[in-house]
């Protein structure tokens, strides 16, 4: 209360006062203007002093006309909107900051909110591994007994933590193992609709890998299946896969294969930099045509085998030998040198992979768009014939599911 | 016969001459190696001559051992592939090409396969333009008239032409319109269908866009809809929008507004260079939060206003002025010059945008990740609610449909 009779107090001073005399009686409450810039504010959050643009404050007041509390949207009008915008009087007490624009508009901010939201590396830093996507951790076969995480299955759908801790390990580490499903071709759904809902593809919402004679798709094949990541050649990639293990081989083979190409990457990065620009420069034209439940399909994406964003940081990884197509999308020259960072790629991959064989009852979820995995041939018998249920999830559903559980579990104020 | 007689002749001569002497033999046939390098053979073809890797060429044989028919794919073990592979014998007659490799291996490619992927900038040209996607064809206002093609629905479900028409110009131009669908809510799934399927999201598989109270989404309210384009906090953004006007508003308002972001972003780049780099280069937060049918959603994307992919070319168009975030991924000194970008882009798309209102019985298909849209205020009387049945459908289902009716119609030889 004290804090807001001196604001009021200050603004009524300010109406009578030059501008130079408003922005020191302002200072008074540890909020200012920048001096070298009218278009700055400053403001001191918990000993932090953080800076705002007025443009982006006026544009993001939480006012009723403003914001549209049920939506959590803005609404306001911009047609009318002035990005000149100016504060008139600005005051600050323990939780909020007010400001009164040159328009007369009034203005109120939540300092949780503004902090969550501040301009420093560090803020931004803060909220980009907590709130946007959690960081990820890089690892190779060694290290793999450390991070495959075990859920299970029935905690999973009971419990709002247990979901949290297998959507977390999963986003970090790109794997992660769900136990004691029960022994059913819809167990995977209840999973999914934890969720939230399963990404379509051509092959359908959920597919059955099985060994199949005059298949469309080579997975259907009991042959060695290469390392791969799954449907590259579509633009909007599945994030995510599930494979449900109803019936696994009796005999040796079967095993799966996991690599991170995120470790890979580096290690090409430092140790082959020709190779990794080559990777993460060349446009590759990936694959699929067929027919799927009377389904045409002829589908066709052009991506290099390593996506890089502006930051230099991996989007998404696309490898398929099958399923890369004979159009190779550039100059002559470099088809040859691609092979070779190909062939590299692919044996470094062999070199960091985890090898481990799925049971009966696990459900193996993996980030599609981050590893390569295969498996190693098999022979299924009349009584042991290899069968999985596998679907796909997009990474929209999966950090939009992390974010909600973690404002239910941990209850913050101003991420919204 | 005469050419392959030749060729077993120049094979059984190679076999007893020296390498150069090999070469010479071959080019008779015109195919020969190119001398700088090893690594490339010269085929003519029709009259042109192409070149193609070595390395190329065996790994995309297409015999049983190589090549998967009915799958069609690739299935050549890469744990055996020597990228250095050189042919011995090569032989040509009037439809394709043989080579007999250093391991031993005989390879036969079609010549119109070859020449469809030859790696000349005019052939790769051609290809992507025939096959991989359609050239798209920018548009502003007074285009429109022209450009906005009219189809109709029960043709759509009955012609493969009308279907491979509709899309054709919806790829091209980004807008078509569909016209006589009947007055049900479940129409637009037929015209899906003939795609593939819908794209699921948070709001579900289809939506209504009523005037809603309390509404979780600003599209549900009846006040003017800004130009915008839908669900930018997606990573995996829905590629065309279709809208099925069931009752259109009595009164003056409701009309569409649709622009071509490819347009303006052209413009933008010749007129206002700075403002135009401003907007491909800065992330910006697009955000939802809300719960739809007892489903929570905390979606956010980080993506500028323009994506450019590596030629320079756009690849999407982010832009939602309620679902842009307040958290400014970026550094401070960027904010105002971004606003003011932002502000520009607005205003030209408002200066271009087309101007017209859907009747009932029409759906309005059109490029979400390119157009922006918007709709005027309207108001709903007793016997007049405005309602429109919206649903998704991705590019890679829709440019897949395209390609399997081309191949359907113009059975050319050697797409696959």
């Amino acid at each position: 209360m004290f804090a807001l009779k001196l604001a009021t107090r200050a603004k009524s001073l300010a109406k009578r006062l030059p501008n130079a005399t408003c922005i020191k009686l302002i200072h008074t409450q540890n909020v200012l203007y920048k001096n070298k810039s009218d278009d700055i504010l400053n403001v001191d959050i918990r000993g932090e002093s953080l800076q705002f643009p007025n443009v982006w404050l006026r544009e993001n007041c939480q006012c009723e006309q403003c914001y549209h509390t049920s939506a959590k949207s803005r609404i306001l009008d911009w047609s009318n909107f002035d990005i000149n915008v100016k504060p008139k009087d600005v005051s600050k007490d323990q939780n909020s900051l007010q400001i009164t624009w040159n328009d007369g508009h009034r203005s109120e901010f939540n300092l949780n909110w503004l902090k969550l939201r501040g301009f420093t590396p560090e803020n931004q830093k803060n909220y980009t591994e907590t709130i946007y996507k959690p960081k990820k951790i890089t690892w190779h076969s060694e290290d793999f007994v450390k991070i495959f995480s075990k859920h299970d299955y029935n905690e999973i759908l009971n419990s709002d933590e247990a979901l949290y801790n297998w959507l977390h390990k999963l986003s970090v580490y790109g794997a992660a193992l769900i136990q004691n499903t029960p022994d059913s071709e819809t167990a995977i759904d209840a999973v999914i609709n934890k969720i939230g809902f399963p990404k379509q593809t051509h092959y359908g919402v959920k597919f059955v890998v099985r060994s199949v004679p005059n298949t469309s798709n080579v997975a259907y094949l009991s042959s060695n299946l290469q390392l791969h990541t799954d449907l590259p050649y579509y633009e909007y990639c599945p994030g995510a896969n599930l494979l449900h293990c109803l019936v696994q081989t009796a005999t040796p083979g079967g095993e799966n294969l996991l690599s991170d190409c995120h470790y890979v990457a580096d290690y090409m990065k430092e140790n082959h930099p020709e190779q990794y620009k080559l990777l993460t420069d060349t446009e590759i034209e990936w694959r699929d045509v067929g027919i799927e439940d009377g389904n045409e399909f002829f589908k066709l994406h052009r991506e290099p085998v390593i996506c890089l964003d502006r930051h230099g940081d991996i989007t998404r990884i696309n490898f398929s030998i099958p399923q890369r197509g004979s159009q190779f999308p550039g100059p002559i020259e470099l088809v040859k040198p691609w092979y070779e960072a190909h062939g590299l790629f692919l044996s470094l991959n062999h070199k960091f992979a985890a090898k481990f064989k799925t049971k009966a009852g696990e459900i193996l979820s993996f980030n599609n768009i981050r590893l390569l995995h295969g498996r190693n041939a098999y022979e299924d018998s009349e009584n042991n014939v290899r069968q999985l249920i596998g679907a796909y999830v997009d990474w929209d559903e999966i950090y939009s599911r992390l974010r909600c559980l973690k404002v239910k579990l941990q209850n913050e104020d101003g991420i919204y």
